[in-house]
């Protein structure tokens, strides 16, 4: 979900921008987006990864919902959240995933703590440490925080995962 | 999870018997025990399990805890629960966990709504439906529901769980 069909840096930054002055250094943001805050102002960052509702009002990625809803039709898809860091965040990703995502039924819907449990053919994710492990074939999709990691096939949009999974 | 680890259906009796006089018919309980409840009343069984606070409460299965406790030495386990059925569980069913079985960390915890993409070595489940796909050693935990399904190797209680996988 995060990074891939929700946008969490972005709610972030927004609510960042409003509470503090500091610059965010994007350059920082490797293997996770957090050293790209200062020190001093991450603990009211991983608060805020965990108060209710911060997932609930996430801004979904572009052309995420058009894109999913055609592969719906044509695959059996299941959208793999590694959620149960954020306890709190359970309950909201469900809602969020009714609002943005209606078609998909309860039963496509995986919160996880890791993903190497995971099976199928194609797996789309952020990261590396969930893909490693996984038997099919395995896409990174293009983040912040992921932009020196190499030896995977990319896709960096929507568009492009409609390439690959739609022609 | 449940009728696994945890026992939602004796959390249910003890209500039932609280609220209602029917007698419940154990014999009318194959695939789902919800029919052995009188129709009139399925409509507050159903609200009963959506309840917030049901499945925060169950007693554990006997000598789960100790079991999976030295399994959880050996094997690397997951607890897959199809809870998405229940969204109002979600919560619960985390800090039952953390509560009964804390030596489970939150990176071994699955919530689904199928287990149509779950890998193992072992998948041990009351449901036939959840064995089924399963690629690796299926074990049928004995339930009510189930004990005329055929085709498994069963495992009918903890103690007969560490003959297997503890020896």
């Amino acid at each position: 979900m995060d990074e891939v069909i929700a946008d969490p840096l972005q709610s972030m930054l927004t609510w960042y921008k409003q509470n503090f002055s500091e610059p965010v250094q994007f350059d920082k943001m490797r293997g996770s987006w957090l050293p790209g805050f200062i020190p001093e102002h991450q603990p009211l960052i991983k608060a805020r990864l965990n108060e209710p509702g911060f997932f609930r009002h996430l801004p979904v990625m572009k052309d995420a919902v058009d894109v999913l809803k055609e592969m719906n039709k044509r695959y059996e898809i299941f959208i793999v959240s590694a959620a149960l860091e954020f306890p709190n965040s359970l309950k909201d990703k469900y809602e969020w995933l009714q609002d943005h995502f209606p078609f998909f039924s309860w039963k496509q819907i995986v919160f996880s703590g890791e993903k190497r449990m995971v099976y199928g053919d194609f797996m789309i994710d952020d990261h590396e440490r969930h893909l490693q492990h996984f038997k099919g074939k395995p896409y990174l999709f293009t983040s912040v925080h992921n932009i020196e990691v190499t030896g995977y096939d990319r896709i960096n949009n929507w568009l492009e995962a409609a390439d690959i999974f739609l022609k």
